[in-house]
């Protein structure tokens, strides 16, 4: 049981904890009882703390089985979140267990459908910064939202879960085949699957265009836990650089915007 | 005590609950203590419900305050996230102390400084989709993009709380002068900061925008309550329409995209 051993190991901030408030063995047993995590490090007098969550090692193709089911409950954004959330409950507990996991749903469709962010960065976004100071939530998400930007989805690795019937996390029947790929050179969702689209031939609301949205949310929650488990390592190390034309573009419009999308994704070069 | 009033207004659902795993007053008791809510509607054996949370009717102009406030904390996605939670934490409690509120952090600067979906929209995403069904956060959110992309900013209001030295939730010494205002067109960040750097002459550095940026907050998290209490009171309609320019784009290519954006802020018309 998970949360027992968290609170094993907070042993000592608790018992200070219980001595500072005067309450005893009572509170202690109910909170073992309900792994609510009332007491220790996480909460101060029933709230829970502003300061970053413990995170534990985490399984990256767990999360991809579990991103890649949840996209088809409640979509991409729900999906990344619910897959790291889910497994932090299952490892950590405590305070993952009073954080709703629906919560993330709005970022479905680049944000109720407004095709802005990708949800799946907008999960993981959220994931991230409970775990990460914001300095490095700020690292860490800048580095995922490049590489997103530069890799081709769904990937191949996803397409080899598939193919092996390795999405097997309830009773549905997934697609089994190879999916086309396209780079998005955006973090919008809509860029991202329109450039998919165009590439394909399937549109928006075919099957297939379904099937490589979860198969995305599979490899982004897979590159989270990775980009995690490196940084709980101390071995993370950011590695994304804007293009050179991008870069060409800021060097003298830097003062007059914000981001690091393509320019040219929007703009005429001059 | 918000938290002992939601308790006896649940004392029904408590007392079964209590009934049926066999655990009495101790329980009742800590949890009183601590506040949690471990016992109720809005918990199942410790873990959070996965059903919208409870909704008060808030205080538009004090969610403006806190708002701004919060945006010189750690930026504007936490802003408007934190003046809703914080406000339901005072009304509501229970499930709402346990919900860290620096988790929205990361959507500063459009998502970790990328100039994707502005801040204040994700924040108010994430707080509306706690207390409202997932299709009712698709209009309520929807809606609230689409306000967001037709109205100029920083709003008259935002400076007649500035004129008046309104914005004093803390020791820090506001500016008071009116801003220049511009329309975005658009619900990203990099567009909305850029429109407004290219009309008022001030780069993105500035005091001046930064506190564009924190009005922007206020309008935002204002905005985003006086939808929520509309919708509370079932009086809430979505009035957004796309620009007739967008739908004539959309009439012939829907099945290629996923968004509501305005076509031609990127693209060529032909």
């Amino acid at each position: 049981m998970s949360e027992v051993k968290k609170m094993l190991e907070k042993d000592v901030s608790r018992r200070s904890f219980l001595k500072a408030t005067g309450i005893g063995l009572g509170v202690a047993t109910s909170a073992l009882l309900f792994g609510t995590g009332v007491a220790g490090a996480q909460t101060q007098g029933g709230v829970v703390t502003e300061s970053p969550l413990p995170y534990a090692e985490l399984d990256p193709e767990e999360a991809r089985l579990r991103a890649h089911a949840a996209y088809f409950r409640a979509g991409c954004s729900y999906a990344v979140f619910y897959a790291l959330l889910s497994m932090l409950r299952d490892k950590v507990g405590g305070p993952y267990n009073q954080i709703p996991l629906r919560m993330l749903g709005y970022g479905r469709g680049g944000a109720a459908s407004w095709g802005t962010l990708c949800g799946t960065l907008n999960g993981a976004g959220a994931a991230i910064n409970l775990v990460a100071s914001d300095a490095d939530t700020n690292k860490l998400l800048g580095e995922l939202i490049g590489w997103y930007t530069i890799t081709p989805f769904p990937t191949k690795e996803s397409d080899d879960v598939a193919a092996a019937k390795g999405y097997k996390y309830d009773a549905k029947e997934y697609m089994t085949a190879a999916l086309p790929t396209s780079v998005s050179n955006s973090p919008l969702c809509h860029a991202s699957v329109a450039s998919w689209i165009k590439l394909s031939g399937f549109p928006e609301a075919s099957n297939e265009r379904k099937e490589r949205c979860a198969r995305l949310c599979g490899d982004v929650a897979a590159k989270t836990v990775l980009m995690l488990n490196a940084w709980k390592a101390g071995t993370f190390a950011a590695t994304f650089k804007v293009s050179d034309e991008t870069a060409g573009c800021l060097s003298c419009h830097s003062d007059a915007q914000v981001g690091k999308m393509a320019c040219t994704s929007c703009h005429e070069p001059h």
